[in-house]
């Protein structure tokens, strides 16, 4: 196993990079920063960025800054462009202004873009004071565009070809040009008034013979996006047809830029927390993570469902209450009430858990309405009947109640199931139908929704059955 | 606004999607296949095979496998490699053997492997006596990787270079054997045992200068992955590092294949859908979609932990039978059962589903236990005191029952929440310690163990100031 040291697996990278940050720590503590560096040094550099983060939390960002003035100055851009943004714009108010200059000199023009959009207005202006005028003018042009749409994940810098241009004069202007560009591996073809009206990969150009026309091997009319387009379009796009970069066009159908499939990993990972958090009754109101986010932060993320919700207990507590004679005269169906009232949230959950996923993807849609309601209706009372059968066994010979009690739980149980999931599969679609996001309907509200229905039909059944 | 028609929104391809599709039930219904034909091919190949599948769900696979077969050879290709595996399998077993030699010979390697795996035996085996000894032996060994690994989603089809060369012969090399390759833009330098020694990407070799050796311009070190590691791993480093593929060696660190991003997309949506699903109590057990699923499999999915919860409520029962004398003296306490139960479990499912998205991001790590927990303190304290001055009013002034009820209810609700907060972020990274999925124990088990705690602390205080 001698040749192990040569390909790193995972794990052993974690182990590295765990004893190094121990090491770093330690030296910080002897404020030994050169030594410090050297350690940083012998990782890459999204690991250094890790690494600084992690110091961050440790001791403070004052010792941040002062590790990255130690760092070579390239590979001190690159750590920066993979630190937070949040953490980006600390670092910037800390450092001096030639630094900052150099940084936003050498960082990708969409990296640059999400620091100015984090920066106050007086330091974005001090910074495009000392950019050129076009610089400065394709700036401001996409400081413009809103949060979460095309606009504002795209990049300026792609290569743009011309229809009569052969294979060799295409890749000579790659060459030129190619290393000021995110991408050089899709090329786009526009037209004179910059109508965008075909896209060359990269692949084909290198395959192809030399004196191909471009307009011979490129493809025409290519998907593209609207620079207004929702982020979570874009992202349905790269989920579907696996591109390494989408073109954005405006409303004329001029190209003005292109979303690279790296910015759309952020993309999938900030949506999916959105909608998780969102099932699990949590706003999710900035960008920061757990450990960053203040007990008060904290608190205004989780406050506000658990009021609305307790709200909801008290009707549940007075449909209760406007039983309470009929309960104390047979206290024994109180200890059935959360049976009731959690298999129906259990089983809520479970249909809009599966019905807002299956909306996510792709695999549901709301025509589908009337087919998702009839496999809830027989998956619960398949689910219900089985569940009654155990029941009604427990409750007969090893609690030795009444059979009409177990008549009364189980039937309850069955029609809170089925209504249950019904609601919590509806939900879900008549929430996306009205331009609600359908995760807000899962979790918490829907089992509140839920415990009221299902007490109701408790209570219903209990007159019924046993006349109370 | 006479030019929208050259850039195609989201919008407009969806309306012209339905549209089609519509016409294309339609003439199914009269028969009219090559008009059919006609009407996909005015549309790419994602959407071909997401139309298919339409038809597959509003006819059946017969009528998919007609349509497949008016389509253009290449065409039918692209369009099989979109199919979900099961329909591909599908539909393999329903053409002939020429049609299943030329599809499978033109798919990329890992499509094609994919394909095989889920084909009974006796097929495979008529497939691969078809192929060279060579590609036979390849297949077979791919075969071997297990699920979920890297090797399962990677590709032999990678550009492979010798560091003597120059960059000019590179790009010969890579034009010669660039169109069977599944990417060209990372290629890889092996020596001569075919240990991976450096990576240089197709950019680096278009733009340098055609003399330089490819050992002068590539990236020494490479990050790269066993065979057998987990393809949440895989995920994860294409998450920390955006590249556009990753090497994956064996043991001995030789060179087997790589795997590209477009395949991590999927894997993402897998695993997010995974994780969602053990959070909503559903046990994701096959790939298939929500309709497409059988009443029996959506059974086999909910009912186990339906079951397994339904006795954790005969436990929350029986706590409440232990004091049914007590409660039918005083009944009130009844009505506040859901709002305590409620709020502790709404309370738990926040904190878990926090944790657990902090840990699948990488924001959270196992050593910051103690920071999560005190966190969490601080979070229910606030949380609770705010909750339990809205609710004593209530209870005071509204429902005008005795203080010391209001006082019983509202301390039981600050030491519910905080126990709740504390085991829905403990459990997910106790869990995560000892190897369990964390998801499994956000959700409905965490609320059942809330439930309980909730309910004992209740009449704990009860008990003390109620004297019941």
């Amino acid at each position: 196993m001698e040749n192990l040291n040569l390909t790193s697996t995972a794990e052993e990278m974690d182990q590295a990079y765990d004893e190094s940050l121990e090491k770093i720590l330690e030296l910080i503590e002897e404020k030994k920063y050169f030594q410090c560096r050297d350690e940083l040094l012998k990782h890459d550099e999204v690991e250094i960025s890790e690494m600084l983060d992690d110091v961050r939390r440790e001791y403070d960002l004052q010792k941040v800054v002062i590790l990255f003035r130690t760092l070579p100055k390239d590979v001190s851009v690159e750590v920066f462009s993979y630190l937070d943004v949040d953490y980006q714009v600390d670092v910037i108010n800390m450092i001096t202004d030639p630094e900052i200059e150099f940084i936003i000199d050498e960082l990708d023009f969409d990296d640059m873009i999400d620091v100015l959009e984090e920066l106050p207005a007086n330091v974005v202006d001090k910074i495009l004071s000392k950019t050129t005028k076009a610089e400065r003018k394709k700036i401001n042009q996409f400081l413009k565009y809103k949060d979460d749409t095309a606009g504002s994940l795209m990049t300026p810098d792609y290569i743009n070809l011309t229809k009569s241009w052969t294979v060799r004069e295409a890749l000579d202007h790659i060459k030129e040009v190619g290393l000021d560009s995110e991408t050089i591996y899709s090329c786009y073809v526009i037209d004179r008034g910059r109508k965008l009206i075909g896209v060359v990969s990269l692949r084909a150009l290198v395959i192809c013979d030399d004196n191909l026309l471009v307009s011979d091997i490129m493809h025409d009319d290519p998907l593209c996006v609207n620079v207004d387009e929702d982020q979570e379009e874009v992202m349905d796009l790269f989920n579907r047809y696996g591109y390494l970069a989408i073109p954005v066009v405006d409303n004329e159908g001029r190209l003005v830029g292109i979303v690279t499939v790296d910015d759309i990993l952020d993309v999938i990972e900030e949506e999916t927390s959105e909608d998780i958090e969102r099932m699990g009754g949590v706003i999710s109101n900035d960008d920061k993570s757990y450990l960053d986010m203040s007990v008060w932060s904290h608190v205004k993320a989780r406050f506000p469902w658990l009021l609305l919700l307790m709200c909801s207990y008290f009707v549940t507590g007075g449909i209760i209450s406007s039983f309470e004679n009929a309960l104390s005269d047979m206290i024994c169906l109180v200890t059935y009430m959360p049976l009731l009232m959690g298999t129906a949230g259990n089983s809520g959950t479970q249909s809009s858990t599966l019905v807002i996923r299956g909306m996510a993807t792709g695999d549901i849609e709301l025509d589908d309405f009337i087919k998702v309601a009839w496999k809830e209706i027989r998956v619960s009372v398949t689910v219900g009947l089985c569940l009654s059968v155990i029941n009604t066994a427990r409750i007969v010979f090893i609690t030795h109640e009444p059979f009409l009690v177990a008549v009364t739980v189980c039937l309850s149980m069955i029609i809170a199931i089925m209504i249950a999931k019904l609601i919590g599969a509806m939900l879900p679609m008549i929430a996306k139908k009205i331009g609600i996001d359908p995760a807000l309907m899962a979790g918490p509200l829907m089992a509140s929704i839920t415990d009221m229905l299902a007490l109701g039909t408790y209570f219903l059944m209990a007159g019924i059955f046993l006349h109370i």
